[in-house]
């Protein structure tokens, strides 16, 4: 049984397992103050260009999200967040349990644009209801779609306008990164957001997350709040040997764009099977719909999970490919669809 | 430079590294649903001798205790702490954080018994105050000491009577159930608490500590407390194949062992070289005290921090030895005190 | 300028005032341990008809919200809520601060049916997403709208059987029990939900609401909730000597009756004069749609709020009348109306 | 049975009832925005002498605490407070509920001096520590003790010095203002802290505090949080008459003057019974050491609180004094105590 359930199936790259091996029995610092995590920090901030940034790594998304979130809020301030956002409906509340409200916004594809925001602001006007302060993207978002550089242009100018913060969720950013319609450099994504994080986890770490903060507001005394909310790790060299591993070359976007690979052959092979999709997505999350029935048949094979009920006879499925995807098993699935 | 600084230095023990690397590529469940983080627990419950308890994996200490208080106690509920405890005064606030007092005790070795509770209990007696309802001890303390099995009968005794809860903090637990002289084993505190944890990351383990959960009130939903607090690790498998192997055989007492007969010899080499303790500790945290002079010395080749100044002239100082002691390094440490 | 702006720009009913200035001098004890607040709550047990139940006398309707919301789920518990739920839009985030989500759910009369609470269900089935635990509706709505016996009985009903709580809040409760056609009592109230509350500052008091609390598992050491949320007040003989004469006769309907029929002077008027409306409401909030013009020539005469904007010509705007209107008002309101 | 046992035994002074009353019928906004709230602040910003503060009333002394430490303090920062402070005894944890420890400091006469909070600031150096940022007294203490404008300079050039904020939690401030040995005034609390609230509910008032905020960085947005935390009255006029009675000449003055001189009448009385004291107070709350035989007999007259048991014989007892006090009660308690 093949799965196609997400990113996380497997361990670790293993050029990272082997970084694991040869340093384990040097002695480090605890709690970050070690030299990979340094030299991890270093290699980003020269990626990105800017020497100005602070770079945190925490082991999680949803730990980085409420670490960030609860520190950059004050406590009557709200996030807003798409509807399908992953501090609005897979986190268990845990930005509610720091104190702050998600608006949500409907969105069809997952993603945040000036219009649906001015509504927020319009119906938020006084201390009589929370003050909306943070707007909260994923990208790619929940539903594989990406922001385009102009996209991303125009959002981060608008709540520059409008004295709201702008974070990514960058859970799978290296998916976003590589597809190159998207015209989006990492350093685009620093200088367009306040704060913004490179997902590990998904990309080919055990764990991690490179928590990016360019906004100097930010900043003071962030490791408070990592300790605070139980993400300081005590041997931090586990997370710094992973990002110093993931961009001392280009190994970060490589695996990201294996992954994007596998979904197109994927999507392709889908489409020939003359299938529809939920929606376009570009990156390494696809959402074909299929007859019921043969989406029985193929969970005999491969698991996935069922996204959404179409109508009486048909559902989307989720499709998730990741770094360590394998192609023969992409061509498994499709001779899968086309022997049907 | 040797460091004696702390027990987290080195990476994972090479069964550690050799288990991630063997079953790296194999596909397995998210979110601590991994046949490994099974498999850990089933080794757990087994060695424990109590299939009913509840097993959950969380990667480290600070956030083991944030998310198992926060999840015991009601709002207006309180711990009670020794002044040196570790969610009193290294955890930077975490339980106030999820809303919680610690009330603290002064406590010379770190140790709580009945008659500091009584005191707390007195003073906590209507809904001016906050409620008494946990108490939580360090096993091994923040100082080294550890309970005997007969203390912690009375202490469990008399927190059943007295409507607490009693949470033990473990992450050195390996080093307390490995002296002797205690005659506690992990059944017994199992047996003699409500709650406790088994800590990985100081025993060997990349990070990661097992939260064992007795009493059947504190169980229900515990999973969403876990996730809400950002600790729901994606590749949980990071999290099970470590306590797998740990617990596969006697590994986790051996490495402990180990750690604790490392501290001996220090204790007998300062010993013999006149030294006296801050307080006399069996386990792997030993605060011997030296002339200032004789500390500035030590510095230039080994690492440890100064702990607290005695008078004028003498500092107590913490050596802690861990799993990954090199017998060589404690005696050159020996050597550079003799020299003197 | 006639203010019909909401129902608490005067100060208390006379008897009330007189009430306080009898009792003055009397020393009372503190923190509602008060002969005045045992009769009140003595009092309203009698009325519901329910010596069971806990009554607690807290300031204000956010204010008890936030206690008894905080109080009643644990910190991954969610509520569901109307979107339009004074709790999701018009208490800055008071929920979200004491940790939990307001889910909200689109209505269109600001009620809760099963229907909208079953796809809330659907959505969160396990621990990545919060639980949704307690059902808030307010009666009246915020939209003046009302629940019937029947409708409440199938709400309370589907809560019992999905492991839900009901509670209700009852700011203007009283507008909605003494409109006839909805049959529904106080004691109904009590019988169909988990806790309510009794509104007094919008229905006469100076300030005050009363928590009914009937759920056995909700009540153990509630007054450590309210001490903590700064609720508990001092000189709780304040709330205490209202709520005993809201409640020694029959004043509590008569001054919520007189709000109502008020209001429906006010609809009978806007209708002749062919006045559509947002809304229909029998209690003490309307919503006529006018001319914009017409608004701003009323807006001369009388303030209230303007509350949708419907085309580029009307507006619905919100009227509330309370237990101090005065026929006169109302009457000069309407003649407005005409003589346009 | 006559009550020392606190200074909110009775309601309200009389002429606060009357400017209820006459003012009653009078429409007024809502939330704070009323004619009486800015009559009321205009005036206190005048006797203060300073235009630039802001002034927000609130209901209660916990509730005001909560609300300026929880708006003050960013998550990881901590409170520092005397072991007797209100805020770390008598909260039922309020403050820890907001999230922020209180880091609590020996002291015997519930005041803080420079030398106990460098302790406190020794201790606490990184992020595995909260931040101390804040520093709570109370004037009067809950002792009755108060501080002396020497003293209140020192300290407050202390917090300047060391980036901590001082806040002064003033429920009985009229008492402790109004002991000419202090040198003291309203102004010089102003200028000497970040923050400060006057007490209305033991001093006349039937309830209401007037926070002061005159530093100007923690003044933003301030009733956002107050709403957040259900403090924002709906009738807001009730606080604001109460405070524009207090202040329109020099009642809240003569009100604590009055139960001043009444504790000092207790204390000559005991005095010349040979009484010693628990610690000496010039303010209303004195704290007489009696033989438990003398209590007994006592309590069967007067109610007071039995505060410190002191040897096997004999005890400390609180005895508190207010605007309401009448000198026949003084008379007659140190009448029973002569008889004896």
């Amino acid at each position: 049984m093949y799965s196609f359930k997400n990113d996380y199936s497997e361990g670790a790259h293993p050029r990272i397992l082997n970084a694991l091996i040869q340093s384990n029995m040097i002695q480090e610092e605890g709690y970050g103050m070690d030299t990979h995590t340094k030299n991890a920090i270093s290699k980003i901030k020269k990626l990105i260009g800017n020497e100005d940034i602070d770079v945190h790594l925490i082991s999680g998304g949803t730990q980085t999200n409420l670490i960030a979130i609860g520190a950059f809020l004050r406590p009557y301030e709200a996030c807003i967040s798409a509807n399908t956002g992953h501090i609005a409906v897979h986190e268990t509340g845990a930005i509610e349990y720091t104190g702050h409200k998600v608006i949500t916004v409907d969105s069809i594809d997952g993603k945040l644009t000036p219009d649906n925001i001015k509504d927020v602001l319009a119906f938020h006007v006084n201390e009589h209801a929370v003050k909306p302060r943070l707007v909260y993207i994923s990208n790619p978002t929940e539903l594989g779609t990406i922001y385009t550089n102009e996209e991303l242009k125009v959002l981060s100018k608008f709540c520059n306008s409008n004295n709201l913060l702008l974070y990514a969720d960058g859970a799978r950013l290296g998916c976003a990164l590589t597809v190159k319609e998207a015209n989006l450099t990492i350093s685009d994504m620093c200088n367009l957001t306040d704060a913004f994080f490179i997902g590990g986890t998904k990309n080919g770490a055990l764990l991690g997350e490179a928590l990016i903060i360019k906004n100097e507001t930010l900043k003071e005394d962030f490791r408070y709040n990592i300790k605070q909310k139980g993400g300081l790790v005590a041997k931090g060299r586990l997370l710094g040997i992973q990002f110093e591993e993931l961009f001392t070359d280009t190994l970060y976007f490589e695996l990201a764009n294996h992954a994007n690979e596998m979904a197109k052959l994927l999507t392709e092979g889908l489409k020939n099977a003359n299938c529809k999709f939920l929606i376009d997505s570009p990156t390494n999350q696809i959402f074909p719909i299929l007859n019921n029935t043969l989406i029985e048949k193929l969970e005999k094979k491969f698991s996935f999970y069922t996204w959404e009920k179409i109508d009486a006879n048909n559902s989307a499925i989720r499709l998730v490919t990741s770094w360590a995807t394998k192609k023969e098993a992409v061509f498994e699935f499709i001779d899968e669809l086309n022997i049907y």
